[in-house]
């Protein structure tokens, strides 16, 4: 038996099909009940008037809870007020299996009993839209990256070394070599694909132990890092905002029916084009003290910080050249002035915050070696890293953007956690 | 500047280009020097004659290492005998960085010493092949399932229960919510994704802390795992089939030159088409007997006994109803004979053994309480996954496909091990 999906109904019309999937709706007025089918490819009104139907499946109808699975039989009808065009003249009705008193109803709960039910919850129109975007998103970036010739090179999860401390890092005893921990993110080993094949990129769960419970962080996130060999600072914002270009204009064309279902104001995403403003960590510092904000030069931006430069555009803003003091030891410092790092944040509008951060990375042995000693670091666990500088060291750049986060700025969410099918957070690891 | 690539040089031919790289080769034969250089888009052989370049390029040529990066310049020229068709009249070469005693050389190496060099190796012509594969194969993955109407979902990593116990887990402290346990497998939450989308699929790293040294095992590995609602076992299979010819067929059309590099026989391959042959069980413990092998009835088939049944085909061969004890608790048994599971294993020809393996799906909420009575698991800990039996149950099935397996059976490789860019062993989680 073929299967047909409420996707597919346009090449039924006219036609008795059955569906099968689950009962979202139902109502009844006077002799017509109206039921909304949903099967994971759209929403379907089925239409039952009593004339056409048994009685036995009239009763069902009345009968069966929200979310019972059924298979419903009718002949589709084009319907354009309908979501989806069609609508069903339905026949028949069989239960497959009846449900009652589930959980998640029309009315409000509260988010712990949501994300306790998060296996369920995800069944819902608008978490349905969530996980079709951020699925969208996804295919966006490995198409970017896949036209551009680029390797996937993924990272390792488990990594040998805790360098900058243990505090954020999740633990585990691999068998008999001591601890490991969970990776923060695959730079370091990108940069060594970087030099084995020129430009490629990770993409894969990362990890942070922080004890942080703020909307903008989750213990496990999806990153995204491109590596690209003989990619300077410029090269590397060049790259990161054609990216961000792509990945929106390329939601706000084929997701334009899931942002409908979030109602998410589209105007702000609309203007996500090239160029974006590039601004020197100075002249952000300007923007903060002549809006009144006792900022001190050479503090990394907060996160109200970064809200009040990128209100200042109408479009994801750059930030580069920050104080080489609050930046990571990799960061190639300015030649023409070593205060400085060749880093760059992209800062996203409406209050989102840094979704991309990225630099050109350190390349000369000898400055990478002092880097890590200024930062107390432990030169054994970077040796294979140092090889990188030793045998053919090439200027190379790079960045990270947070999936989370993105997904989280084009759905217009308030919290990370719907932004992921099942987040987990400082306090809470379960379902 | 523009970059010029070598993978872009058809479009350069009697131009004057500039392209940066490594030193792969060189070679010197009378007032010729030949170097060849690689930049992760593929090779390109260099000619400098004598009388075309000064006496410092020359010299330069003669002193600098293998992995030296460089700049070189010339007029690019067709030349159908060279990899890639065009080859260069090399009037400059600029050294980045002087390289000397690259530890890796084209003489021999034990494995150990390779893989401490992980980070180097993958610079080697065959291994940039292997990954170059494997990046083709995560997206002929994706592509098919994309396709298909199928949405994306991440599982979780960080998991909260250790049901079958903690041998084969690595554990981690969860802040103040005691044991996390890194995932095997994403399944039960791909199945709550069905029940929300109708069709899903997960892709991402998985972790067996099993203490197996052979070729066929890594402890991290990527699994993507497709789940539909309303599929059964006929049609799990049907799925099964049709994504390893899309994925082994892609791969014949798409990287024959890299298959070429890895001197793989691809005659086998080309045979990885639909319909694959389906044996019952029973039919492959036949299979055993004849050959003489003391099989009984009831074991699951080891890796010898998976060898010599693929033997028996010209194809990937689907091993359908196993015996329920062999098998996991989620598995639904055969209505018709409640002593087999209805499971399929895919098993790759050559020896690669099982690189799929799925099942129909429990559906039944009491039968799923029996066999988590009968396997002795917490049923707490399944709470949630039983809701999916509670609310709107439907026949439902899925599969998980090892990504180095495939990628190994398909590059036909020894050890899983240099099917990921950094692999994880027992006694290896460096560098």
């Amino acid at each position: 038996m073929q299967k047909i999906t409420i996707s597919d109904l346009g090449k039924f019309v006219g036609q008795e099909v059955t569906l099968q999937g689950w009962l979202f709706n139902k109502r009844s007025s006077g002799k017509i009940k109206f039921i909304i089918l949903r099967d994971g490819t759209g929403y379907l009104q089925c239409v039952y008037f009593k004339g056409n139907v048994s009685e036995e499946v009239f009763e069902t109808i009345e009968r069966i809870g929200q979310e019972s699975s059924i298979a419903v039989t009718g002949k589709v009808k084009e319907e354009l007020r309908a979501p989806g065009g069609h609508e069903l003249d339905a026949t028949n009705l069989e239960v497959i299996h009846e449900t009652h008193d589930y959980p998640i109803t029309p009315k409000e709960h509260g988010i712990e009993f949501l994300l306790d039910h998060r296996h369920l919850w995800l069944r819902s129109s608008k978490q349905v839209a969530i996980m079709k975007i951020r699925h969208r998103v996804v295919k966006a970036i490995r198409d970017f990256f896949d036209n551009k010739g680029f390797t996937l090179m993924d990272p390792p999860i488990l990594t040998p070394n805790a360098v900058e401390g243990t505090s954020t890092l999740f633990e585990t005893q691999y068998f008999d070599l001591g601890s490991a921990y969970l990776t923060q993110s695959g730079q370091l080993y990108a940069e060594a694909g970087a030099l084995a094949l020129g430009k490629v990129y990770t993409f894969g769960p990362t990890f942070r132990a922080e004890k942080s419970k703020t909307r903008r962080h989750l213990t496990e996130f999806w990153m995204v890092e491109p590596e690209v060999a003989f990619n300077d600072l410029n090269d590397n914002m060049d790259l990161a905002e054609e990216f961000l270009e792509y990945i929106v204009q390329t939601i706000l064309v084929e997701k334009a029916e899931e942002l409908k279902v979030l109602e998410r104001d589209t105007t702000k995403l609309q203007n996500v084009k090239r160029p974006f403003p590039r601004v020197h960590y100075d002249e952000a510092v300007e923007i903060l003290h002549k809006n009144g904000i006792n900022f001190e030069w050479g503090n990394d931006l907060g996160g109200t910080d970064e809200t009040l430069v990128s209100e200042q555009f109408d479009r994801p803003v750059m930030v580069h050249h920050y104080p080489a003091v609050v930046k990571a030891f990799y960061m190639k410092r300015d030649p023409n002035d070593e205060k400085y790092a060749l880093a760059v944040d992209v800062l996203a509008p409406e209050g989102y915050g840094e979704i991309i951060g990225g630099s050109q990375r350190e390349d000369n042995l000898d400055f990478l070696l002092e880097r890590i000693k200024e930062h107390n670091l432990p030169q054994s666990a970077f040796e294979w890293y140092l090889d990188l500088r030793r045998y053919g060291s090439v200027p190379h750049s790079g960045f990270g953007l947070g999936l989370e986060r993105t997904v989280s700025w084009i759905c217009g969410l308030d919290h990370l956690r719907e932004a992921i099918p099942f987040p987990r957070m400082i306090y809470r690891n379960t379902p």
